[in-house]
């Protein structure tokens, strides 16, 4: 067979592959799969370099697949590049429990770089990816001893790129000027509801150009050779670069270059035509010898001789740079150990807000784990939250601060892309009410268990003269409800120990950790061993109880004062520190029942907040279920009736 | 006076009176205060068309500080410019209960026109605006009788041009090329980080002229006649203008030019500079009678002559044309009447997906209310929320189905700038996963009581193949947690009429509906009118019943089935619908009683969902807490247990 003709069936192959899946689930989207197949096509069997028998090979150029609902596109390509998906697999598309989800899932399919589908997503970790890539590969290679030296390409769709974060992440990406990112437009003027030109006309060259990224066009989605030339033209540039190729929808099939063949299996009939179109013979599921022979050679001895090579290199990279190649070493499989030591220790009364308290441990982390790199969303000053060693920025690639800008959205993405880059840890930070913004990309973090870690300062009404814009309320709950997510409402110094010692070395949990605005004083029975459990005994006026008091955060010492009261007034009640339900729940049963005995049913939970989160703990909930106020913080307690009169009223009221 | 130095006197005033509020507060932002002044003066002095007299007056400009921070000016302007506010209120800036508040907030403040201080929000909300004016003239206005010509102005900094919310609108702005709305952008080179050169050097020019919109610049920013040359450019043409107006941050101060005068008071000795740099040499708070009468002529007067001018304009237009003129007041203060009986019934047993009845409702809606426009993003054939009468578009502005894009965000601040605006209502609809990226919005709406309309179709796992990044999970904690906001869950037809008639009638109270992708039997006890009480009772095996179920949409008819099934096995118990705990919670305690009565401990709460918000009403919930999966419909049920088998079982073990 002719290379051209041969080519032509690989790509038709990889179309059939995908539209067969489709029909066989009866679900999926085929649009993708036929107008994109030649763009990655092209992209695997000549440019990336991965290993699919390792597919975690650490200088492996990542491929993000942004528009997530291309997945059958992805499966067929990775079964057909050697990625242990079998034909079976491809069959078992979209069903209960195969390999081969409706969308990509990480940690679930071999060689998926990050689950995908909310759109945007994977435009904004993408850039995360290839800012971990900069940093190691300025921090790592040395003249002649390149041994970063991967990129990192994403396919996107049109949907894609009018996602605010995708625009807040490729203006970043632009001002760092990320090199090793390729953007893959696959640019088809068609989305679900029909024209992309009834809802978007912008200038994509001009405006991709005026955020400093290099734009490269081609015209025809089918003509591999452009595609080649342009992706070649695009790795040899120092800056992010966009190539927009044209594509036709749904190529190939009756109503290819319209919106009826975006989301819905082709069916017997239209596949029929497709079929006959592209002069393709073969059954469904059935795949020509010589086509895996191909992208045997083409894709995964490719890859497998980069690899070899890297490998040899970085052997010699170690004769020659043993101290670059020790650290290199500890940066990926190094046990770092915290000096505890060292932390910050306050004495029991003494005042200190706990975003001070983070700041200062964050400080002592950034010296015992030299490879963590974050900052804050145009709030270093009020959050405390700031990487080490100066700004990363384009002439400063060594530094650990990443400045994000207002951009909450993308800056959650691209923490994930750095965690998920591997080698590098990624922090970041902003105000607790404005988790909002990013609430999609912490999502993401839970879904794909990524240890990213989000710092919210401000986390409580006592914010105070900046009103309710800026006074979270149902944040918690909006938080706390998220699967796989560690929420962490530390109440002194102890507790932001272990919410720090969690949040940064946890392999797989993503963790939140807020901090208030105001000092607190540091508490007698806090404890951050116990703290780790979720939740623990902070005080007892009695062995025999009379109920149970629960609280975090800001509200702990407030509770504290309440059960001192109240034993004053001969009603004893035992204090529980809950900064962490979610790891609460992890504990067995005996020791869930030692902290909250089922029988001691009188309970008053007591936070600033939604009281939705607390009903599961306790019937009685003092909460704040409405929106804060604008007033200085001295008259916050008092207006929401957090004082220690109040509150020990409303625990005598209880019926 | 000479003219010039009156002007100076009065731009020095607006300034010292900024900066004396938050001296006072010990709290705010002098330095958009010193900075942006000479804009927002100019603005008001000789373009803007109000009334502060009458505040409401619906043909006046709209004026949105999207950079809500610089609240002391806004104050400090509208005192000055007659609206109720006194210095009295201006020396009780940022205090409990004052009328000025840390950010400004809409249904508060005299003139206020949205709550801001989320950044982004007030740009995109402002599209909104500017949208329904941009319908309203269309439809309203007749040659010579130009009865709907109102601008939208914005102030907005570089932080909140750098957000993924104000990229989305003012893509979907420049493509709907909206006139009369002016960015004027307070380009002072600074943002709370320090230099915005640290995070941000894009072209704004070139990236907002790649999205369709005219840029104009005025160099100095205390240049007024080049201000007002420029605003009479924009004002003439025929698409949205941003105005990069260059501004010196904290001008006159000691530290002008720097992030150190961002967001603290001067206090003062830097006060007591400023004083010296300006020339300014009265008291705090004392404003010179030639200043009040200067805002008085420039701003008052004009603004109330216009104002008599168009009263006398639509006097003529009512002459004129009367029928255009009932249509005119039916927007404004219609009492539109749904006819009921012209709504879809279903027989019981008869299945249907809430989405599509939703999508027929709509319809009906779209007849019966001709001033209700909205869409979806980019979903229109997924989740059937269209707007009737075709899209619009620049060459189709009587259309009113918003394509709004993929910008969920945008979507939802855009929805609340046409609530805000009058005269028309607006909705969106999204996958309900997918309420995520709006969040923010959601909160706006909420916190200013504007009844936006927010739809979400797909509200649980049983939408099946796309999997866990489709799949709602914490959703409803997330929404119902939110205060203000009516989260409503219908069942069956019964239930979405009375989800839509409270949604699209509400006055201050913003909706949000979920509706499934799978269909759903028609049951038979659902109520219109009972549903409006949130929770009430659908099935009941027996007066004296031993137990309550709870829950609502999909899952409803599960439940009854339950019941049904424990009624075989000899167990009586109550099934109840709570479509919306929001609206249960405003019922009496008597009714709360009545469907939940105390004494029936023995309770269930069934959803597919985060079991969070329902412990509240019931210590056993069986929810997801869990991340969802890809699969057929049919074997979602089953896999988690949503069963009449499984849940009878479930019922049976509580303790």
């Amino acid at each position: 067979m002719a290379m051209n003709e041969l080519e032509q069936l690989n790509i038709s192959t990889l179309r059939m592959l995908g539209v067969d899946m489709i029909n066989k689930a009866k679900s999926g989207h085929p649009g993708i799969v036929l107008g994109a197949a030649p763009i990655v096509y092209t992209l695997f069997t000549r440019f990336i370099n991965i290993d699919p028998e390792n597919p975690d090979w650490w200088n492996r150029d990542r491929f993000i697949l942004s528009a997530g609902h291309g997945s059958a596109l992805l499966y067929a390509l990775y079964h057909l590049s050697g990625y242990e998906i079998s034909i079976e697999d491809l069959k078992n598309f979209r069903q209960l429990g195969s390999l081969t989800p409706g969308h990509p899932e990480y940690r679930h399919t071999p060689g998926v770089e990050m689950t995908t589908g909310p759109l945007g997503q994977g435009i904004a970790t993408a850039c995360g990816m290839a800012l971990a890539e900069n940093y190691l590969s300025n921090r790592f290679n040395r003249p002649r001893y390149k041994i970063a030296t991967h990129k990192t390409y994403v396919l996107c769709g049109d949907g894609d790129l009018q996602e605010g974060i995708a625009m807040e992440a490729c203006s970043l990406a632009g001002h760092l000027q990320l090199k090793n990112l390729v953007l893959l437009y696959d640019s088809n003027d068609i989305q679900l509801d029909g024209d992309v030109a009834l809802s978007n006309t912008e200038d994509v060259k001009a405006k991709f150009e005026a955020m400093k990224w290099a734009y490269l066009r081609v015209e025809d989605g089918n003509d591999i050779e452009e595609i080649a030339k342009q992706i070649e033209v695009a790795n040899a540039m120092e800056k992010p670069v966009i190539i927009e190729i044209k594509t036709i929808i749904g190529y190939g099939s009756p109503n290819q270059g319209t919106k009826d063949c975006h989301g819905a299996p082709l069916g017997d009939e239209k596949t029929a035509e497709l079929r006959e179109a592209l002069g393709y013979k073969l059954e469904p599921f059935v795949v020509k010898e010589e086509v895996y022979d191909f992208f045997h050679e083409n894709v995964l001895e490719r890859g497998i001789k980069a690899e070899v090579e890297w490998s040899h290199l970085l052997d010699e990279y170690k004769q020659k740079y043993p101290e670059a190649f020790k650290e290199y070493q500890d940066f990926f499989y190094g046990n770092y150990q915290i000096r505890e030591e060292k932390l910050p220790v306050f004495s029991v009364g003494e005042a200190e807000s706990t975003r001070k308290i983070l700041g200062k441990v964050l400080e002592h982390y950034s010296v015992d784990l030299p490879n963590i790199l974050g900052g804050s969303a145009d709030l270093t000053s009020s959050t405390f939250v700031k990487g080490a060693n100066g700004n990363f920025e384009v002439d400063t690639k060594d530094g650990r601060n990443i400045r994000f800008g207002v951009r909450e959205h993308a800056m959650g993405a691209i923490v994930n892309g750095i965690n998920l880059h591997g080698g590098v840890r990624g922090f970041c930070a902003g105000f607790f009410v404005f988790s909002d913004y990013l609430k999609p990309a912490i999502r993401q973090a839970a879904i794909m268990g990524v240890p990213s870690v989000f710092i919210f300062s401000h986390d409580s009404v006592c914010v105070g003269e900046d009103g309710p814009t800026h006074q979270p309320i149902e944040h918690f709950a909006m938080l706390r409800s998220i699967p796989n997510l560690n929420v962490f409402r530390p109440a002194d110094y102890k507790e932001v120990r272990a919410a720090m010692k969690y949040a940064f070395l946890s392999e797989n949990i993503p963790t939140v950790i807020t901090t208030s605005r105001q000092s607190l004083p540091t508490l007698e029975n806090t404890n951050e061993e116990r703290a780790l459990k979720g939740a623990y005994v902070v005080y007892e006026a009695s062995k025999n109880f009379d109920g149970i008091l629960i609280s975090c955060g800001s509200e702990l010492s407030i509770a504290i004062e309440v059960a001192e009261e109240l034993k004053n007034q001969n009603i004893n009640v035992r204090v529980v520190s809950m900064p962490s339900p979610f790891l609460f729940e992890m504990q067995t049963d005996e020791y869930k029942e030692s902290v909250l005995p089922a029988n001691k049913t009188r309970r008053l939970a007591i936070e600033m907040g939604a009281s939705m989160p607390w009903y599961k703990y306790s019937q009685n909930v003092y909460g704040i279920d409405r929106f804060g106020v604008s007033a200085p913080i001295k008259h916050i307690h008092s207006y929401f009736g957090f004082t220690k009169e109040n509150l020990v009223e409303v625990y005598k009221n209880i019926k």
